[in-house]
């Protein structure tokens, strides 16, 4: 199965972001807003079982500690997502390396670069028209990250919650 | 917020699900196919902060059961959800007055039918085209109850996971 990591943050930040995803990300019913932790990787029952005390250890041995959002950016010209910009966090930088190291794949192609999608997989010019509009806001949003969620992919591209490790609260 | 507590069966029973929910169910992108345990209650962050405990207890006191279904069935003429029905079991019915008694609001209108929806909110005429199709099908499905995931809605009406508890598993 496919599995993948996330955080899903604060519902105000969500439906925030679902007031754009709903027009503008053509995965808006596959999945809430969220933090990508660690992209799609193939994995076994026997291999997703080996990985949960990791998973428990990692949370249990990370604190709480805040994120803050003050703008939207995009992936062009490598693609035409556009996202929320998590400012950069030593925390999260420590949480996204624990996951891609020691028994975990180190499968990240590219440098970490934390973000909620709001749009994505738009034609040329509505790319533009929104970035346009988009670029010019300024947010002051911000959400603390005390967990993060273990979920697969079904057969239609959705993704479902096979389980939630909250930081300092896991039984190992 | 709104909280509900729900079980998602295994992939293989969603996807199957998935492709009756695709073209039936008017909620097929708000929530992946599910069995309800507790329908939708309003709590404020101290209230579910209070509970977490309670329900992390119950897991613990569970142990892992199965399920079965053999059947689709139908809540008509009370609404035309279209639905498979889980046989009957003592420790699900064991699991569902625990969501309903104690420190949990006793809000359950009616008796508990579990079941997963496969399809809501047809016009007649579909509904009886839909359901005369379906309720000839033998199925012969199975599915191993471990966990349980508490989840809230956002205001587009769709749900994210907030915690997931496993059977046995939790740091109470």
């Amino acid at each position: 199965m496919k599995y993948g990591i996330a955080y899903f943050p604060s519902k105000q930040i969500q439906d925030e972001v679902n007031s754009y995803r709903k027009r503008y990300d053509s995965h808006y019913a596959l999945i809430p807003p969220h933090l990508t932790l660690k992209e799609s990787f193939t994995a076994d029952d026997a291999e997703i079982e080996s990985l949960i005390p990791e998973l428990k250890k990692i949370a249990n041995e990370t604190d709480p500690f805040n994120i803050t959002i003050n703008k939207v950016s995009s992936f062009a010209p490598i693609s035409n997502t556009i996202y929320l910009k998590i400012n950069p966090s030593p925390e999260l930088q420590t949480l996204f390396d624990k996951l891609h190291s020691g028994k975990f794949s180190d499968d990240a192609d590219h440098p970490f670069v934390p973000h909620i999608t709001l749009a994505q997989d738009l034609v040329d010019q509505e790319y533009s028209d929104v970035f346009g509009s988009l670029k010019m806001k300024k947010y002051d949003l911000g959400d603390e990250v005390d967990r993060f969620q273990l979920l697969y992919q079904l057969d239609n591209g959705s993704w479902t919650v096979y389980e939630t490790f909250v930081f300092g609260k896991e039984f190992v």
